[in-house]
């Protein structure tokens, strides 16, 4: 066993961190505040190969696994959560094009959704099929060559400001199987989007509705065949749950470092809160946690990369418990911020509003549970 | 013993609910989203009573309890927290002012402030000088028949849009024996004010800095005698923290309402949410933690209305206990509503974000456990 | 409202302090140690009264109210959790006779189950009818103007040292509608006794399955008529809710009152534990919770003698929160203890391991959350 | 990175395994309950090297790392907490005599510790200096060629049952410096023993009071030089509270196996309890914790191979987290198993009982805490 990050990692960990560093984390206040989506910076990003971080190298990504990209994607979090979380997204679009659309498609869309210009949306939740995704009724109907494309989504990050989507819709029966998923490229005819959603966080990524009125999409733009969607979705979803807990990891761990120099300042009662036994206590626990969180985050992320079996369910407990420490750890340095925790001249507020949502997305935490469950409860072996 | 409310405070609360339901519910959002003050309502709050709820009948007000007083501002808080807790604010300056000032002074502000014509705010905590109220160090020195205050504010509710403050502020000794409290013109020369403060919620209330340069006041605006301002401010700090617990009560009250009603509405997998018992479990936790929190603040309240030798002690649990468990039952409301939970379509994200601030004001949560520690290592008798 | 103890109720808690400290207390390890049944010391209880506490007065008892009848348990259980356990549920049985059965019965075992010369067992429980009491397979078939028992139960206190049971058992259809309660002399022939269960704690009372062998019992046995043995079940069930309670909360606050004289007393780094801050910030949050716990009892305990129509959801909710409290503060104070906490030289491990049943019996934890939240969901009215 | 278990850690886990399921598991409930302590079963362990598991090769030990060794003792575990646990104290005394003593020593006691022909005891806590142990005060004092103890330990491990001793005793200054350690034959004159403690659990090993009164050892029994007796001691401490934690994980693993079989077949309702959504999620999050918990243990044991500046760091996190989530998940098995959990027929309640003293034992949790925090305090890099 090693728990030590390679030559290799480190340096990409270096490379990011000096980007949130100096990239990310000065203007990211301005972003929320503003609701500005910065896509300036994501084509920096993409300069330095943040956009294409598993996409395989034939396609000319970085061909990272899941365990690599997740220490990058945690320093680029401690800069900005919400830009971060947005880019992870933007890496799943891509690989999944890269890895199932055909030649054409990928020639058309990859090397500029690597540099970042152009920006991608993965849109799979519907109104009424949040945590239930295979019920989903978007409807790809076949139609001489093309597919023709009804119904709508929602939540769906940077949509009506981004270039591509990635659309999983029904071809076929009900349920998990009937499922396909396309590329689209997203200002054909008959796309409407929703109103900018007002959100208490992740605001420099703005998410609106989608909807689809008898889009026509080349039958080229169909990823892999008929009915293969909802695979990918999952497998899509592996990946997004190790992200998204690798978010919270990072911004919590940016909380509590800035938590831990501020005890250290700040003086009530004539010495510093550093002082404070309680306090030391609670900031004992508060790194306790979030280290344990980080190192399940990068065990299931191994156990992906590996394609272990149990994968999915690593995934879904690292997503479980991640985003909870994370939102914890946050909601703990928010609340030794005192007054100043609660005002947006800190960023103490901005980490708490922004790391809330990972507890939803990506599948909700109560979902996590039912797939840890369903396996516990199925097989004879431990989860180790 | 007798847990239910009596005729007089069923009336009273029905009126709140009232008020809550067709004036302060409809328009919380729109004051959250645009920051706005709002003063007209606030008119007709006074009209109703809610500005004088503990002002002395002879000075006009209602003469409640402090446990009456908090069966009304449940309600109205149920239909806007941050509005409810700027008028339980503006109740203690009133009932300062009736209790403590001149006859001279009383007859100046305390109709005008029971009508809502004046507004007023509470001038304690200073940047340095927050969990520690009794090292602050705005100074009011005595020339001649005046003061002159010198020094600054922080965090100070309603700042720059009320008419009355009550500032404590050192005329003597270092400690809390050398505080006095004065009532003060909003608009005296040599009162600025800070920039608006940007917060994460109380949104219906501004909140600014105070700064005194060389503000002259008469000696008749001094309340009581000098060196009695931290007595009257720990007075009104038992009842601040009564009526702050109660506003996450009922804060947490109309989002478990509200999600109960959610629950049999969405469905997910066919099903109501209401049909998933992990989900039913979760919400009998809320329900029964939120019950438990009201009956503690209503014994406090008593405790404080009884003059129990103990009674801050109780106040301080309560206020602990009270904001602890209406932020974890907004925080699992949130949860339920999944992402429609996040968006401000929906109240569940203000909910979340305005309680979030009770953990942290009229003395942190961590200052309570301090008081309460203290009562329980320095006397034999155990509290019941 | 009123939240503090009468004249009457004062009394009768000083009664039971005294019993406590000078009958319970000083015996409570030898009992737990070698598993004793105090019969002398029940007798002396009955002298007293608290073998009668809501039996009504016509028969003799005292005819408190439960919420009365709480106020003395929890003093008893400062004494001995597993004696005063035994003879709440003694109580229980004794009121169920004395206020169910026929006058024959009444007078045959009502004067000496007051007096403590009987003592008296309940029997619900069978190996597969636990939580689901209303499964239970006992039957009772009816022969002439006899009914012959057959069927088993398990875990029954008191059972193989008593002398009259109170058994549920089916003279109809399947569900709580087939089920009839009847007084049983323990000693009938075809009544036999499974070994005494060796459990973790409650040692002072001995445990043991009974199983019915063709046991003949004459009619006049049938408490009430044949299907509301159900119903009388459940009304002992609220009752038995609110009394283990509250054996929690009086075991709770002698394990805090005696680790707050132990953090005064034993030193480490040179000072009492007493000043260590974290631990003066567990002992706060312990102290307010059991404050919230026994506020809860005392509110659900008030509901069921209002005959509130929602008295049994109050009653599973301070059941669930009471004993989760209950061993919190037990366990948290077994920790301040050190090692001195895990030895039987101190009481706080008999504490623990007593406590600890109390999430179990009477309804688990788990169903006292369905019971609150199938009230939750059907009704629109809020629970307060 | 890698998170495997490679092909010789695989193997030694395997042989554990056997171990605890043939040798372990069938006598623990016996052990436990006569208070047993398992002697020839001990030899059994040390002929497959469990009793050598990180002694020096060189000295005949498996000269594993306390990685490979967590892995071992976490299956022993399983089968039997307590015995385990001395196993774990049994290496440290081992392995502290074969690093640290002179030949003369290691040759006269390594061998026969390694067979488990003499069981080793380690004598450090006294009954004024428990978590305090830089405070000791039995003193060790040089007499000639000889050093003479006089002082007393309290709570040793197999203290009576063992044949060598190695006890910390002061030579020289107060606080930690001033410390010695010295390997003692049992049975020398002037050493008695206090009475078998009775304890909650960890009941196959007995622990009593050690009474130095006048001992004379020769000066060859100092381990290293006068004054380094406490790095020895805080070195050892950093792999016991290892093997604590892993003790805590191994048990909890066995909880959790047979809960999720128990599940599966305990119907309640009509079904079977793993049909229950509320108890499905519980089991998810018992799963969840406890596999962050082995991960963040065997991070520990890895910092501490490699001499990680900051192991003792990670290891106070790895104790703190474990023995507190292993807790847990023993509470909610025995919780999920409802009164069968609370009796001794199944093993759940001894369990619960065996892991409650890992809380306290090698450091309070609350002394990890203050470890933890002062790290953190002390220094600018993050823990990672």
């Amino acid at each position: 066993m090693d728990f030590e990050l390679n030559e290799e990692q480190r340096m990409f960990a270096d490379t990011a961190q000096q980007f949130a560093l100096e990239r990310l984390s000065p203007m990211a206040a301005k972003w929320d505040e503003n609701q500005i989506f910065p896509k300036a910076i994501l084509r920096e990003a993409g300069d330095l190969g943040f956009l294409s971080l598993y996409t395989p190298e034939e396609q000319g990504g970085l061909g990272l696994s899941r365990l690599d990209a997740s220490i990058v994607f945690e320093q680029l979090a401690m800069g900005c959560t919400s830009t971060t979380a947005f880019m992870t997204i933007h890496n799943m679009v891509t690989w999944m094009i890269a890895t199932f659309a055909t030649d054409t498609v990928k020639n058309q869309f990859c090397s500029k959704l690597m540099t970042g210009e152009y920006l991608g949306s993965y849109c799979l939740t519907e109104p009424n099929a949040g945590s239930d995704a295979a019920s989903l009724t978007t409807s790809a109907a076949k139609r001489g060559d093309h597919y023709v494309l009804n119904g709508g989504k929602a939540f769906i990050s940077g949509a009506g400001d981004t270039d591509v989507l990635v659309v999983m819709a029904r071809t076929g029966q009900s349920g998990a199987k009937g499922v396909s998923a396309f590329v689209v490229p997203a200002d054909l005819d008959g796309i409407s989007y929703g109103r900018k959603e007002l959100k208490m966080g992740w605001n420099s990524q703005p998410t609106r509705a989608v909807t689809f009125d008898n889009v026509s999409i080349p039958e080229a733009c169909l990823l892999g065949t008929e009915g293969q969607g909802f695979t990918f979705a999952m497998k899509g979803l592996d990946g997004g749950r190790i992200n998204i807990a690798t978010c919270s990891i990072g911004t919590a761990q940016q909380a509590l470092n800035q938590a831990t120099q501020y005890m250290q300042e700040r003086k009530q009662f004539g010495q510093p809160l550093a002082q404070f036994q309680a306090l030391q206590f609670k900031l004992a626990d508060m790194a306790t946690e979030l280290i344990a969180a980080r190192q399940l985050v990068r065990y299931a992320a191994s156990k992906l990369d590996r394609e272990d079996p149990d994968a999915s369910t690593y995934c879904a407990m690292a997503k479980r418990f991640a985003t909870d420490v994370g939102f914890q750890v946050c909601d703990q340095a928010l609340q030794l911020y005192g007054g100043y925790g609660y005002i947006k001249e800190y960023p103490m507020e901005r980490y708490f509003r922004d790391v809330r949502v990972h507890q939803i997305l990506e599948g909700t935490n109560e979902i996590m549970r039912v797939i840890i469950a369903r396996r516990l409860l199925a097989q004879e072996s431990a989860l180790l």
